[in-house]
């Protein structure tokens, strides 16, 4: 059996508590399907800021470019509000997508069954919801240059910040929304503001392209973001593949992620292109919620999040799809079971913590 | 009594039909109260367009600087999709928000009693709601330049957009904030995503000033642009006034509108600065929903934005305080007397069309 790289960066706040849990989860499937993880763990965010001086530093970024799949807590807090821009925690975040090139952002938002009545909508609303946001992570106004703040002089400053699409960009990500689509219900939804920004416009014209000429058997729909971001919150079972730009798909999928009622349990994926020798992509898995300072240490952060954004690493990195339905099905069943943390506890049900979590997941494994 | 001169700007789809059943409130208002409106009525949009080649013409845009108050449709159909950018019937509506600089637009999201079903939240989410988004209309990616789609000369194109702000701007929209806060409950949450844009960084500076130099008796939040759609998801009976740029002011009040459950409800007002001499205001009132050119020229569409954005105008530009709140509490009897149109349509109640509807409000008035 070859071995696995995992590289842990379980980060600031909840992160570390959150990333246990996964260890526990590496540590069985190695003892009962052999399956050779083999896991190094560095520092991100503020607390790699506090020990090197720098949100991510060289060496763990060669770790991370070196590993099979990078698994990633969150960054972030209070502590570091006052660090400069460029050294501020979510930098370390900004460099390993960018330095690995994980273009695409899969952000599933499924609701469980049993939390369907957390969700701040009406249970029809959201039931058997099961969307996809595919975001792009590595363009737009997150890296584009000028992003700068100019003194003009005159009493007054200019904060810039530049959003850039080029072609091949948008390309790319429209494949992976359409691949996707095709292993699952087949329809792509792409969002942007072209009624606004040239950049919207352009995106429209690219996917529309990419459809015709290579996905015409897929459905494709096209909506204005701020139409989009409604219908989430009107009927999001509309939706199969949302495809949308880096700051869009930002809001879009912390929304639909709220929908479910569950923040504390939506995974995410980043990818980066197979490689045209080994068919390898670059990967970073992530769950959706931050760092969570305030609830950080006591031993009550809801782990789920990060042990299926594990599974979506055996999923997509390792190709173990019967594992990754087997850790999802798990998942599932300790919910149904009553087992809740503290941010899903409902009637009834019964209140565990952090680790206790984490076994219940690994027992049923 | 002095003349009070208001331009009428239809426009597409959906637009004639709700400024029809204003018409009728501005010559109910005359009568009764010898208001002395004086109307005029041009083309924006496609229709413009259209007739005239331009979305808006030159003459439209001196009427419009001209008046005291400009109330707009909505523009906008699949018609125009392949109409130039430049030429398009957005282009319209823009050109009127820069060219009368309107640069604060207020968004209040208000749920009906009586509506309080039709949302998809739970009616305990948003039952009671009222809050009030202040979007900045005049700068940001909106307007920022270069905006342009390039060629690079190497089968790839670049697509280019410009997110600006300087001092003065953000400081006047967070100004007007804190002065609607004031009348209000005194609390604004500002919001921006200074964790990865310098725009965001800079307003969140600015806006912290402003705060504490003029405002400091009022209670002042951050929070990240993306968290803030989370949390008008969750629990939106948190904010009392949400001040936002130009783009997130889009998404945000959209979600916003939408969670009240009835779109075709929301007005909202686009305002200048105080004339130093004269204290008049320029200002554009419009309804949150669009054009809906699949339900235009059916008589269904419901007039109540509209009408409600004339109460805006009678309240921020004619100081006709009584005027606006008695057509604001005929607008809620009606509703509560089980009146509506189609899309606000419930068990019980009694469907009515656009004429109809207007002509209830204008008899309770
Ligand atoms: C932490 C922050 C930089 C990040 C982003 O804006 O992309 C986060 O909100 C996310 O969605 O992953
Ligand atoms: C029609 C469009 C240009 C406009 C905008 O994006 O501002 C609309 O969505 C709005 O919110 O008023």
């Amino acid at each position: 059996m070859a071995t696995r790289k995992l590289l842990l960066l379980p980060g600031d706040g909840i992160g570390p508590e959150a990333m246990a849990e996964v260890e526990k989860l590496v540590a069985v499937m190695n003892d009962v399907t052999g399956s050779g993880f083999v896991t190094e763990t560095a520092l991100v965010g503020g607390a790699a800021y506090d020990a090197e001086g720098a949100p991510v530093s060289d060496a763990t970024m060669d770790l991370a470019l070196a590993a099979d799949a990078v698994l990633f807590g969150a960054v972030g807090g209070p502590k570091w509000d006052g660090v400069a821009y460029e050294k501020r925690p979510e930098a370390g975040l900004l460099r390993l997508r960018k330095d690995m090139q994980l273009f695409a952002n899969l952000r599933p938002a499924i609701c469980y069954p049993a939390l369907a009545d957390a969700s701040s909508l009406k249970r029809e609303i959201i039931e058997g919801l099961d969307l996809l946001i595919v975001r792009e992570l590595t363009g737009g106004v997150y890296f584009g240059e000028p992003k700068e703040i100019i003194d003009l002089g005159n009493g007054q400053k200019r904060a810039i910040d530049t959003q850039v699409y080029d072609t091949y960009e948008i390309e790319r990500i429209a494949r992976a929304a359409f691949e996707l689509a095709r292993t699952r219900r087949g329809k792509v939804t792409s969002m942007e503001k072209r009624n606004v920004m040239k950049s919207g416009l352009y995106w429209n014209e690219v996917v529309t392209r990419i459809h015709r000429d290579e996905y015409a058997d897929l459905t494709l729909e096209h909506m204005l973001a701020d139409s989009g971001g409604m219908q989430l919150v009107r009927a999001p079972k509309q939706f199969d593949v949302i495809v949308t730009d880096n700051l869009f798909g930002d809001m879009l999928s912390d929304i639909a992620a709220m929908l479910t009622g569950s923040l504390g349990m939506l995974p995410s994926a980043s990818l980066g292109a197979a490689d045209e020798v080994t068919g390898r992509r670059k990967a970073l898995y992530e769950p959706v919620h931050g760092s969570a300072p305030d609830i950080a240490g006591k031993g009550i952060a809801n782990p789920l999040a990060m042990i299926a954004s594990f599974a979506m690493a055996l999923r997509y990195s390792f190709a173990m799809i019967a594992e990754a339905d087997a850790l999802d099905a798990s998942i599932a069943e300790v919910l149904e079971s009553g087992g809740r943390t503290a941010d899903i506890m409902a009637e009834g049900c019964r209140r565990i913590g952090t680790s206790e979590m984490g076994d219940a997941v690994a027992e049923r494994f």
